[in-house]
Protein backbone atom coordinates (compact mmCIF):
# COMPACT_ATOMS: atom_id res chain seq x y z
CA UNK A 1 0.00 0.00 0.00
CA UNK A 2 1.38 3.39 -1.31
CA UNK A 3 0.09 6.50 1.02
CA UNK A 4 0.10 9.58 -0.65
CA UNK A 5 -0.28 13.29 1.06
CA UNK A 6 0.09 15.80 -1.28
CA UNK A 7 -1.71 16.65 -4.69
CA UNK A 8 1.75 16.80 -6.63
CA UNK A 9 2.96 13.40 -5.88
CA UNK A 10 -0.33 12.06 -6.67
CA UNK A 11 -0.40 13.60 -9.98
CA UNK A 12 3.05 12.07 -10.60
CA UNK A 13 2.06 8.75 -9.60
CA UNK A 14 -0.68 8.83 -11.79
CA UNK A 15 0.99 10.07 -14.84
CA UNK A 16 3.64 6.95 -14.45
CA UNK A 17 0.61 4.44 -14.11
CA UNK A 18 -0.88 2.92 -16.94
CA UNK A 19 -3.36 1.10 -14.82
CA UNK A 20 -7.07 1.36 -15.49
CA UNK A 21 -7.87 2.88 -11.50
CA UNK A 22 -10.69 2.35 -9.24
CA UNK A 23 -11.60 4.66 -6.94
CA UNK A 24 -13.09 5.54 -3.61
CA UNK A 25 -13.56 9.09 -2.49
CA UNK A 26 -14.04 8.66 1.49
CA UNK A 27 -13.94 11.37 4.71
CA UNK A 28 -11.99 8.30 6.50
CA UNK A 29 -12.90 6.88 9.50
CA UNK A 30 -13.29 3.73 7.85
CA UNK A 31 -16.19 1.51 8.48
CA UNK A 32 -17.20 -1.75 7.03
CA UNK A 33 -19.51 0.52 4.45
CA UNK A 34 -16.50 1.47 3.61
CA UNK A 35 -14.49 -1.58 2.98
CA UNK A 36 -17.56 -3.12 1.14
CA UNK A 37 -16.79 -0.18 -2.08
CA UNK A 38 -12.67 -0.81 -1.67
CA UNK A 39 -13.16 -4.42 -1.78
CA UNK A 40 -15.12 -4.33 -4.53
CA UNK A 41 -13.34 -1.56 -6.55
CA UNK A 42 -9.93 -4.28 -5.79
CA UNK A 43 -11.51 -7.12 -7.09
CA UNK A 44 -12.62 -5.01 -10.31
CA UNK A 45 -9.43 -3.03 -10.65
CA UNK A 46 -5.76 -3.71 -10.95
CA UNK A 47 -5.25 -0.34 -8.88
CA UNK A 48 -7.58 1.31 -6.37
CA UNK A 49 -6.89 4.77 -5.13
CA UNK A 50 -8.81 5.45 -1.83
CA UNK A 51 -8.96 9.13 -0.80
CA UNK A 52 -9.86 10.19 2.80
CA UNK A 53 -10.40 13.72 2.84
CA UNK A 54 -12.73 15.71 5.16
CA UNK A 55 -14.13 18.16 2.45
CA UNK A 56 -14.90 21.49 4.82
CA UNK A 57 -17.09 22.71 2.09
CA UNK A 58 -19.70 19.98 2.40
CA UNK A 59 -20.41 20.62 5.82
CA UNK A 60 -22.78 23.84 6.77
CA UNK A 61 -22.52 26.23 9.45
CA UNK A 62 -23.25 24.79 12.52
CA UNK A 63 -22.54 21.43 11.35
CA UNK A 64 -20.04 18.83 12.52
CA UNK A 65 -16.89 19.61 10.26
CA UNK A 66 -15.07 20.62 13.55
CA UNK A 67 -16.06 16.99 15.48
CA UNK A 68 -16.30 14.73 12.77
CA UNK A 69 -14.26 11.72 13.44
CA UNK A 70 -10.58 11.97 12.16
CA UNK A 71 -8.40 8.49 12.52
CA UNK A 72 -6.56 8.57 9.67
CA UNK A 73 -3.90 5.74 11.52
CA UNK A 74 -6.23 3.25 11.99
CA UNK A 75 -7.82 4.01 9.15
CA UNK A 76 -4.16 3.33 7.61
CA UNK A 77 -3.70 0.25 9.37
CA UNK A 78 -7.24 -1.32 8.48
CA UNK A 79 -6.70 -0.32 4.48
CA UNK A 80 -3.18 -2.41 4.71
CA UNK A 81 -4.67 -5.36 6.37
CA UNK A 82 -7.26 -5.00 3.67
CA UNK A 83 -5.03 -4.76 0.80
CA UNK A 84 -3.07 -7.64 1.95
CA UNK A 85 -6.21 -9.86 0.88
CA UNK A 86 -5.69 -9.33 -2.68
CA UNK A 87 -2.32 -10.21 -4.27
CA UNK A 88 -0.99 -8.99 -7.37
CA UNK A 89 -3.38 -5.88 -6.59
CA UNK A 90 -2.33 -2.00 -5.62
CA UNK A 91 -3.88 0.34 -3.49
CA UNK A 92 -3.00 3.86 -2.97
CA UNK A 93 -4.05 6.11 -0.46
CA UNK A 94 -4.32 10.07 -1.05
CA UNK A 95 -5.19 11.83 2.06
CA UNK A 96 -4.52 15.12 1.67
CA UNK A 97 -2.14 17.04 4.58
CA UNK A 98 -3.84 19.83 4.88
CA UNK A 99 -7.19 21.35 3.29
CA UNK A 100 -5.15 23.56 1.18
CA UNK A 101 -3.74 20.76 -0.70
CA UNK A 102 -7.16 20.40 -2.15
CA UNK A 103 -8.09 24.08 -2.18
CA UNK A 104 -5.55 26.52 -3.04
CA UNK A 105 -5.34 29.63 -2.23
CA UNK A 106 -8.57 31.92 -3.98
CA UNK A 107 -10.10 28.60 -5.06
CA UNK A 108 -13.27 30.10 -6.96
CA UNK A 109 -15.02 26.93 -9.11
CA UNK A 110 -18.08 24.95 -8.27
CA UNK A 111 -19.49 22.24 -9.98
CA UNK A 112 -23.36 22.06 -9.40
CA UNK A 113 -26.07 20.14 -10.41
CA UNK A 114 -28.85 22.83 -10.67
CA UNK A 115 -32.45 20.26 -10.21
CA UNK A 116 -34.60 19.00 -7.80
CA UNK A 117 -32.00 16.38 -6.99
CA UNK A 118 -29.97 19.43 -4.58
CA UNK A 119 -33.02 20.99 -3.51
CA UNK A 120 -35.07 17.82 -2.21
CA UNK A 121 -34.53 16.14 1.17
CA UNK A 122 -30.93 16.67 2.41
CA UNK A 123 -30.70 19.75 0.82
CA UNK A 124 -33.93 21.65 2.54
CA UNK A 125 -31.48 21.44 5.70
CA UNK A 126 -27.90 21.48 3.71
CA UNK A 127 -28.44 23.81 1.12
CA UNK A 128 -24.95 23.83 -0.29
CA UNK A 129 -24.55 20.34 0.99
CA UNK A 130 -24.08 19.04 -2.94
CA UNK A 131 -22.56 21.85 -4.19
CA UNK A 132 -19.61 20.83 -2.14
CA UNK A 133 -19.64 17.73 -2.95
CA UNK A 134 -19.66 17.93 -6.47
CA UNK A 135 -16.99 19.87 -6.74
CA UNK A 136 -14.49 17.80 -4.50
CA UNK A 137 -15.20 14.73 -6.59
CA UNK A 138 -15.16 16.65 -9.73
CA UNK A 139 -11.41 17.63 -8.49
CA UNK A 140 -10.74 14.31 -7.16
CA UNK A 141 -11.81 12.35 -10.42
CA UNK A 142 -10.00 15.40 -12.59
CA UNK A 143 -6.55 14.30 -9.79
CA UNK A 144 -7.25 9.91 -10.13
CA UNK A 145 -8.46 9.97 -13.20
CA UNK A 146 -10.49 7.06 -12.33
CA UNK A 147 -11.83 4.18 -14.77
CA UNK A 148 -14.87 3.42 -12.26
CA UNK A 149 -16.06 5.39 -8.83
CA UNK A 150 -17.71 3.64 -5.67
CA UNK A 151 -20.14 5.19 -3.75
CA UNK A 152 -22.27 3.95 -1.16
CA UNK A 153 -26.25 3.76 -1.35
CA UNK A 154 -26.65 5.12 2.11
CA UNK A 155 -26.19 8.82 0.92
CA UNK A 156 -28.50 7.70 -2.01
CA UNK A 157 -29.09 11.36 -2.57
CA UNK A 158 -25.41 12.28 -3.27
CA UNK A 159 -24.91 9.11 -5.20
CA UNK A 160 -27.58 10.13 -8.02
CA UNK A 161 -26.46 14.08 -8.04
CA UNK A 162 -23.09 12.58 -8.85
CA UNK A 163 -24.50 10.31 -11.30
CA UNK A 164 -26.11 12.96 -13.15
CA UNK A 165 -22.75 15.01 -13.11
CA UNK A 166 -21.47 12.19 -14.53
CA UNK A 167 -23.39 11.83 -17.46
CA UNK A 168 -24.01 15.50 -18.22
CA UNK A 169 -20.66 16.87 -18.57
CA UNK A 170 -19.80 13.21 -20.00
CA UNK A 171 -17.05 12.18 -17.88
CA UNK A 172 -15.60 9.06 -18.65
CA UNK A 173 -15.97 7.02 -15.41
CA UNK A 174 -18.30 4.41 -14.46
CA UNK A 175 -20.22 5.21 -10.98
CA UNK A 176 -21.12 1.92 -9.13
CA UNK A 177 -23.37 2.34 -6.03
CA UNK A 178 -23.23 -0.18 -3.73
CA UNK A 179 -25.44 -1.67 -1.05
CA UNK A 180 -25.85 -0.35 2.28
CA UNK A 181 -23.91 -2.07 5.50
CA UNK A 182 -26.04 -2.64 8.54
CA UNK A 183 -25.25 -3.54 11.95
CA UNK A 184 -27.11 -6.50 12.70
CA UNK A 185 -30.03 -4.70 13.84
CA UNK A 186 -30.60 -3.18 10.78
CA UNK A 187 -28.94 0.72 11.74
CA UNK A 188 -27.03 1.55 8.67
CA UNK A 189 -23.45 2.02 9.19
CA UNK A 190 -22.31 5.49 9.42
CA UNK A 191 -19.23 7.51 10.71
CA UNK A 192 -21.84 9.57 12.88
CA UNK A 193 -23.22 6.68 14.60
CA UNK A 194 -20.25 6.92 17.11
CA UNK A 195 -22.07 10.20 18.69
CA UNK A 196 -24.80 8.75 19.66
CA UNK A 197 -25.08 7.25 23.76
CA UNK A 198 -26.67 4.13 24.34
CA UNK A 199 -29.97 5.54 24.89
CA UNK A 200 -29.77 7.11 21.29
CA UNK A 201 -28.38 4.23 19.69
CA UNK A 202 -32.19 2.41 20.60
CA UNK A 203 -33.90 5.62 19.44
CA UNK A 204 -32.08 6.12 16.19
CA UNK A 205 -33.45 2.62 15.32
CA UNK A 206 -36.86 3.42 14.46
CA UNK A 207 -35.08 5.42 11.30
CA UNK A 208 -34.95 1.85 10.03
CA UNK A 209 -37.92 0.08 10.80
CA UNK A 210 -39.86 2.50 9.71
CA UNK A 211 -38.10 2.44 6.46
CA UNK A 212 -38.99 -1.60 6.34
CA UNK A 213 -42.58 -0.97 7.96
CA UNK A 214 -42.74 1.19 5.18
CA UNK A 215 -41.93 -1.24 2.34
CA UNK A 216 -44.15 -3.99 3.93
CA UNK A 217 -47.04 -1.56 3.76
CA UNK A 218 -46.35 -0.25 0.40
CA UNK A 219 -48.70 -0.63 -2.32
CA UNK A 220 -50.30 1.04 -5.61
CA UNK A 221 -53.01 2.53 -3.66
CA UNK A 222 -50.74 3.36 -0.13
CA UNK A 223 -51.74 6.35 1.82
CA UNK A 224 -48.28 7.99 2.10
CA UNK A 225 -49.73 10.63 3.96
CA UNK A 226 -51.91 8.88 6.76
CA UNK A 227 -48.55 6.63 7.07
CA UNK A 228 -46.15 9.61 7.77
CA UNK A 229 -48.88 11.03 9.91
CA UNK A 230 -49.04 7.41 12.22
CA UNK A 231 -45.22 7.36 12.07
CA UNK A 232 -43.14 9.91 11.86
CA UNK A 233 -44.68 11.67 14.53
CA UNK A 234 -42.22 11.99 16.91
CA UNK A 235 -39.90 15.08 16.91
CA UNK A 236 -36.28 14.33 15.74
CA UNK A 237 -37.48 13.43 11.97
CA UNK A 238 -36.25 15.62 9.44
CA UNK A 239 -38.50 13.97 6.34
CA UNK A 240 -39.50 10.56 5.27
CA UNK A 241 -40.26 11.13 1.43
CA UNK A 242 -41.03 8.26 -1.64
CA UNK A 243 -39.54 9.30 -4.96
CA UNK A 244 -38.82 6.94 -8.28
CA UNK A 245 -35.74 5.11 -7.67
CA UNK A 246 -33.85 5.96 -10.70
CA UNK A 247 -33.86 10.09 -10.87
CA UNK A 248 -35.89 10.96 -7.05
CA UNK A 249 -38.63 12.68 -9.04
CA UNK A 250 -42.18 12.35 -7.86
CA UNK A 251 -43.49 8.60 -7.96
CA UNK A 252 -45.70 8.18 -10.68
CA UNK A 253 -47.85 4.95 -11.92
CA UNK A 254 -44.71 4.11 -14.75
CA UNK A 255 -42.11 4.04 -11.78
CA UNK A 256 -41.35 -0.05 -11.84
CA UNK A 257 -38.70 0.95 -8.70
CA UNK A 258 -39.09 3.22 -6.01
CA UNK A 259 -36.66 4.30 -3.13
CA UNK A 260 -37.89 5.70 0.69
CA UNK A 261 -35.86 8.18 2.25
CA UNK A 262 -35.56 9.23 5.96
CA UNK A 263 -33.18 11.37 8.21
CA UNK A 264 -33.93 11.35 11.49
CA UNK A 265 -31.91 13.52 13.97
CA UNK A 266 -31.39 11.66 17.46
CA UNK A 267 -29.78 14.46 20.19
CA UNK A 268 -27.64 16.75 17.69
CA UNK A 269 -26.57 13.33 15.57
CA UNK A 270 -28.31 13.48 12.21
CA UNK A 271 -29.04 10.29 10.66
CA UNK A 272 -30.16 9.56 7.14
CA UNK A 273 -31.35 5.70 5.54
CA UNK A 274 -33.16 4.66 2.74
CA UNK A 275 -34.66 1.40 1.14
CA UNK A 276 -35.73 0.36 -2.04
CA UNK A 277 -39.09 -0.91 -3.18
CA UNK B 1 -9.89 15.74 -42.20
CA UNK B 2 -12.62 13.80 -40.29
CA UNK B 3 -15.83 15.27 -39.76
CA UNK B 4 -17.96 13.79 -36.92
CA UNK B 5 -21.14 14.91 -36.14
CA UNK B 6 -22.14 13.40 -32.74
CA UNK B 7 -20.99 12.57 -29.52
CA UNK B 8 -20.84 8.39 -29.72
CA UNK B 9 -18.79 9.00 -33.14
CA UNK B 10 -16.52 11.36 -31.16
CA UNK B 11 -16.31 9.07 -27.96
CA UNK B 12 -15.79 6.46 -29.77
CA UNK B 13 -13.00 7.58 -31.86
CA UNK B 14 -11.07 9.50 -29.31
CA UNK B 15 -11.17 5.80 -27.00
CA UNK B 16 -9.24 4.24 -30.37
CA UNK B 17 -6.94 7.34 -30.26
CA UNK B 18 -3.59 7.10 -28.25
CA UNK B 19 -2.05 10.37 -29.77
CA UNK B 20 -1.85 13.42 -27.82
CA UNK B 21 -4.70 16.20 -29.10
CA UNK B 22 -4.63 19.80 -29.09
CA UNK B 23 -8.29 20.96 -29.06
CA UNK B 24 -9.70 24.07 -30.27
CA UNK B 25 -13.56 24.91 -29.42
CA UNK B 26 -15.34 27.54 -31.54
CA UNK B 27 -18.68 28.44 -32.78
CA UNK B 28 -17.51 28.32 -36.38
CA UNK B 29 -17.84 30.97 -38.87
CA UNK B 30 -14.38 30.89 -38.69
CA UNK B 31 -11.54 33.93 -39.36
CA UNK B 32 -8.14 34.28 -39.55
CA UNK B 33 -8.36 34.50 -35.45
CA UNK B 34 -9.30 31.26 -35.39
CA UNK B 35 -7.46 29.94 -38.31
CA UNK B 36 -4.30 31.14 -36.21
CA UNK B 37 -5.02 28.85 -33.18
CA UNK B 38 -6.25 25.89 -35.47
CA UNK B 39 -2.13 25.93 -36.82
CA UNK B 40 -0.60 26.30 -33.52
CA UNK B 41 -2.14 23.34 -32.52
CA UNK B 42 -1.82 21.54 -35.61
CA UNK B 43 2.50 22.63 -35.17
CA UNK B 44 1.93 21.09 -31.12
CA UNK B 45 0.03 18.04 -31.07
CA UNK B 46 -0.16 15.00 -33.43
CA UNK B 47 -3.75 15.19 -33.75
CA UNK B 48 -6.36 18.74 -33.36
CA UNK B 49 -9.77 18.36 -32.77
CA UNK B 50 -11.65 21.96 -33.39
CA UNK B 51 -14.83 21.64 -32.40
CA UNK B 52 -17.81 24.09 -34.22
CA UNK B 53 -21.04 24.13 -31.83
CA UNK B 54 -23.14 27.48 -31.49
CA UNK B 55 -23.49 26.96 -27.53
CA UNK B 56 -27.00 28.49 -26.50
CA UNK B 57 -26.37 28.53 -23.05
CA UNK B 58 -23.86 31.50 -23.55
CA UNK B 59 -26.43 33.52 -24.97
CA UNK B 60 -28.54 36.04 -22.76
CA UNK B 61 -31.76 36.80 -23.90
CA UNK B 62 -31.95 39.11 -26.58
CA UNK B 63 -28.73 38.15 -27.68
CA UNK B 64 -27.98 36.92 -31.30
CA UNK B 65 -28.03 34.09 -30.93
CA UNK B 66 -30.62 33.09 -33.91
CA UNK B 67 -28.65 35.59 -35.92
CA UNK B 68 -25.22 34.54 -35.16
CA UNK B 69 -23.35 33.45 -38.35
CA UNK B 70 -23.88 29.51 -39.35
CA UNK B 71 -21.34 28.70 -42.14
CA UNK B 72 -20.09 25.07 -41.43
CA UNK B 73 -19.84 24.33 -45.41
CA UNK B 74 -17.47 27.32 -45.35
CA UNK B 75 -15.70 26.20 -42.67
CA UNK B 76 -15.26 22.93 -42.95
CA UNK B 77 -13.73 23.96 -46.38
CA UNK B 78 -11.01 26.59 -44.79
CA UNK B 79 -10.09 23.61 -42.12
CA UNK B 80 -9.87 21.24 -44.88
CA UNK B 81 -7.36 23.41 -47.24
CA UNK B 82 -5.49 24.62 -43.54
CA UNK B 83 -5.28 20.47 -42.47
CA UNK B 84 -3.40 19.86 -46.11
CA UNK B 85 -0.57 22.02 -45.04
CA UNK B 86 0.36 20.22 -42.26
CA UNK B 87 1.46 16.67 -43.92
CA UNK B 88 1.54 13.76 -41.21
CA UNK B 89 -0.80 15.73 -38.68
CA UNK B 90 -4.41 14.32 -38.26
CA UNK B 91 -7.42 17.27 -37.92
CA UNK B 92 -11.20 15.91 -36.47
CA UNK B 93 -13.69 18.37 -36.33
CA UNK B 94 -16.19 17.90 -33.84
CA UNK B 95 -19.56 19.88 -35.23
CA UNK B 96 -22.59 18.18 -33.32
CA UNK B 97 -25.37 18.13 -35.71
CA UNK B 98 -28.24 18.77 -32.87
CA UNK B 99 -28.03 21.08 -29.59
CA UNK B 100 -29.47 17.94 -27.85
CA UNK B 101 -26.05 16.21 -28.84
CA UNK B 102 -24.52 18.17 -26.36
CA UNK B 103 -27.25 19.09 -24.53
CA UNK B 104 -29.36 16.33 -23.36
CA UNK B 105 -32.84 15.96 -22.16
CA UNK B 106 -32.98 17.59 -18.78
CA UNK B 107 -29.41 18.22 -18.37
CA UNK B 108 -28.85 19.92 -15.44
CA UNK B 109 -24.96 20.82 -14.08
CA UNK B 110 -23.45 23.73 -14.30
CA UNK B 111 -19.39 24.35 -13.85
CA UNK B 112 -19.09 27.69 -12.90
CA UNK B 113 -16.34 29.91 -11.51
CA UNK B 114 -17.84 32.03 -8.91
CA UNK B 115 -15.42 35.38 -8.32
CA UNK B 116 -14.88 39.00 -9.48
CA UNK B 117 -13.19 36.96 -12.74
CA UNK B 118 -17.56 35.84 -13.84
CA UNK B 119 -18.96 39.59 -12.75
CA UNK B 120 -16.57 42.19 -14.13
CA UNK B 121 -16.35 43.44 -17.80
CA UNK B 122 -18.86 41.27 -19.75
CA UNK B 123 -20.74 39.99 -17.04
CA UNK B 124 -22.37 42.95 -16.31
CA UNK B 125 -24.42 42.62 -19.07
CA UNK B 126 -24.27 39.47 -19.67
CA UNK B 127 -24.58 37.79 -16.31
CA UNK B 128 -25.04 34.11 -17.33
CA UNK B 129 -22.55 34.15 -20.43
CA UNK B 130 -19.40 33.06 -18.51
CA UNK B 131 -21.26 29.89 -17.08
CA UNK B 132 -22.56 29.15 -19.92
CA UNK B 133 -19.09 28.97 -21.55
CA UNK B 134 -17.30 27.34 -18.50
CA UNK B 135 -19.95 24.45 -18.34
CA UNK B 136 -19.69 23.70 -22.32
CA UNK B 137 -16.18 23.69 -22.11
CA UNK B 138 -16.08 21.31 -19.79
CA UNK B 139 -17.81 18.86 -20.95
CA UNK B 140 -15.89 19.41 -24.37
CA UNK B 141 -13.01 18.64 -23.11
CA UNK B 142 -14.22 15.91 -20.93
CA UNK B 143 -15.40 14.81 -24.66
CA UNK B 144 -12.05 15.17 -26.64
CA UNK B 145 -9.73 15.07 -23.44
CA UNK B 146 -7.18 17.14 -24.50
CA UNK B 147 -3.23 17.81 -23.80
CA UNK B 148 -3.66 21.81 -24.56
CA UNK B 149 -6.55 23.78 -25.66
CA UNK B 150 -6.17 27.01 -27.62
CA UNK B 151 -8.25 30.11 -26.80
CA UNK B 152 -7.62 33.58 -28.45
CA UNK B 153 -7.19 36.36 -26.06
CA UNK B 154 -9.59 38.45 -27.72
CA UNK B 155 -11.97 37.29 -25.37
CA UNK B 156 -9.60 37.78 -22.57
CA UNK B 157 -12.15 37.70 -19.70
CA UNK B 158 -13.28 34.27 -20.87
CA UNK B 159 -9.55 33.34 -21.38
CA UNK B 160 -8.43 33.75 -17.45
CA UNK B 161 -11.81 32.37 -16.49
CA UNK B 162 -11.16 29.02 -18.31
CA UNK B 163 -7.20 29.48 -16.86
CA UNK B 164 -9.08 29.64 -13.39
CA UNK B 165 -11.05 27.08 -13.95
CA UNK B 166 -8.99 24.33 -15.48
CA UNK B 167 -6.19 24.86 -12.26
CA UNK B 168 -8.82 24.77 -9.73
CA UNK B 169 -10.66 21.29 -10.64
CA UNK B 170 -6.97 20.39 -11.69
CA UNK B 171 -7.71 19.15 -14.88
CA UNK B 172 -4.65 17.77 -16.97
CA UNK B 173 -5.10 20.17 -19.92
CA UNK B 174 -2.54 23.32 -20.56
CA UNK B 175 -4.40 26.11 -21.32
CA UNK B 176 -2.56 28.14 -24.14
CA UNK B 177 -3.86 32.05 -24.97
CA UNK B 178 -3.20 33.35 -28.55
CA UNK B 179 -2.19 36.54 -29.66
CA UNK B 180 -5.20 38.74 -31.28
CA UNK B 181 -5.40 38.83 -34.70
CA UNK B 182 -6.34 41.92 -36.29
CA UNK B 183 -7.64 43.80 -39.71
CA UNK B 184 -4.80 45.70 -40.75
CA UNK B 185 -6.12 49.01 -39.36
CA UNK B 186 -6.38 47.31 -36.14
CA UNK B 187 -9.63 46.28 -35.91
CA UNK B 188 -9.86 42.64 -33.71
CA UNK B 189 -11.20 39.81 -35.83
CA UNK B 190 -14.18 38.71 -34.98
CA UNK B 191 -17.49 36.92 -36.62
CA UNK B 192 -19.97 39.59 -35.45
CA UNK B 193 -17.50 42.24 -37.40
CA UNK B 194 -20.18 41.02 -40.68
CA UNK B 195 -22.75 42.78 -38.53
CA UNK B 196 -21.26 46.50 -39.19
CA UNK B 197 -22.33 48.68 -41.84
CA UNK B 198 -19.61 50.35 -43.41
CA UNK B 199 -20.23 53.73 -41.63
CA UNK B 200 -20.25 51.50 -38.21
CA UNK B 201 -17.43 49.83 -39.33
CA UNK B 202 -15.69 52.82 -38.91
CA UNK B 203 -16.91 53.53 -35.95
CA UNK B 204 -15.99 50.16 -34.95
CA UNK B 205 -12.37 51.87 -34.73
CA UNK B 206 -12.66 53.58 -31.50
CA UNK B 207 -12.62 50.70 -29.34
CA UNK B 208 -8.88 49.39 -30.48
CA UNK B 209 -7.85 53.65 -30.71
CA UNK B 210 -8.57 54.27 -27.55
CA UNK B 211 -7.39 51.15 -25.92
CA UNK B 212 -3.71 51.65 -28.03
CA UNK B 213 -4.35 55.72 -26.76
CA UNK B 214 -4.22 54.58 -23.19
CA UNK B 215 -0.95 52.22 -23.64
CA UNK B 216 0.55 55.59 -25.11
CA UNK B 217 -0.57 57.38 -21.70
CA UNK B 218 -0.58 54.82 -19.21
CA UNK B 219 2.47 55.63 -16.63
CA UNK B 220 2.34 55.27 -13.28
CA UNK B 221 0.70 58.50 -12.17
CA UNK B 222 -1.72 57.90 -15.14
CA UNK B 223 -5.08 59.09 -14.42
CA UNK B 224 -8.05 56.72 -15.52
CA UNK B 225 -10.71 58.20 -14.77
CA UNK B 226 -10.48 61.67 -16.50
CA UNK B 227 -9.08 59.87 -19.38
CA UNK B 228 -12.32 57.69 -19.38
CA UNK B 229 -13.93 61.21 -19.34
CA UNK B 230 -11.88 62.41 -22.12
CA UNK B 231 -12.32 59.50 -24.57
CA UNK B 232 -15.18 57.11 -23.41
CA UNK B 233 -17.88 60.36 -23.81
CA UNK B 234 -19.57 59.08 -26.57
CA UNK B 235 -23.02 56.56 -26.30
CA UNK B 236 -21.91 53.12 -26.98
CA UNK B 237 -19.27 52.23 -24.23
CA UNK B 238 -19.80 50.14 -21.96
CA UNK B 239 -16.74 49.65 -20.03
CA UNK B 240 -12.99 49.87 -20.56
CA UNK B 241 -11.75 49.12 -17.33
CA UNK B 242 -8.04 48.27 -16.80
CA UNK B 243 -6.78 44.53 -14.64
CA UNK B 244 -4.30 42.68 -13.54
CA UNK B 245 -3.43 41.25 -16.63
CA UNK B 246 -2.87 37.23 -14.43
CA UNK B 247 -6.09 37.41 -12.52
CA UNK B 248 -7.93 40.41 -13.57
CA UNK B 249 -7.82 41.91 -9.95
CA UNK B 250 -7.66 45.96 -8.97
CA UNK B 251 -4.03 47.22 -10.28
CA UNK B 252 -1.62 47.63 -7.80
CA UNK B 253 1.90 48.69 -7.71
CA UNK B 254 3.21 45.85 -7.44
CA UNK B 255 1.39 44.47 -11.02
CA UNK B 256 4.56 44.02 -13.56
CA UNK B 257 1.56 43.33 -16.58
CA UNK B 258 -1.60 45.15 -16.63
CA UNK B 259 -4.74 44.73 -19.52
CA UNK B 260 -7.01 47.39 -20.48
CA UNK B 261 -10.27 46.21 -21.73
CA UNK B 262 -13.03 47.78 -23.83
CA UNK B 263 -16.23 47.16 -24.72
CA UNK B 264 -18.35 49.24 -27.14
CA UNK B 265 -21.61 48.94 -29.20
CA UNK B 266 -21.68 49.93 -32.69
CA UNK B 267 -25.78 49.96 -33.46
CA UNK B 268 -26.49 46.59 -32.25
CA UNK B 269 -23.24 44.88 -32.42
CA UNK B 270 -21.30 44.57 -29.67
CA UNK B 271 -17.51 44.59 -29.94
CA UNK B 272 -14.57 43.70 -27.29
CA UNK B 273 -11.20 44.25 -27.42
CA UNK B 274 -8.04 44.75 -24.57
CA UNK B 275 -4.16 45.61 -24.96
CA UNK B 276 -1.84 44.20 -22.50
CA UNK B 277 0.45 47.20 -21.26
Amino acid sequence: MKVIDNKESLQKWRASSADEVGFVPTMGNLHRGHLSLVERSMSDNDTTVVSIFINPTQFGPGEDYGSYPRTLERDLQILDELAANFKDKHLVVFAPRTNEEIYENDFQTKVVVNSHLTKILCAKTRPSHFEGVTTVVSLLFNLVSPKRAYFGKKDYQQLKTIERMVSDLELPIEIVGMEIIREEDGLALSSRNQYLSEGQRAQALELRNTLVELKRNYSSDFDFESFKFRYCGQPGWEYLEIYSASELLPVTASDSKIVALGALKVGKTRLIDNIEI
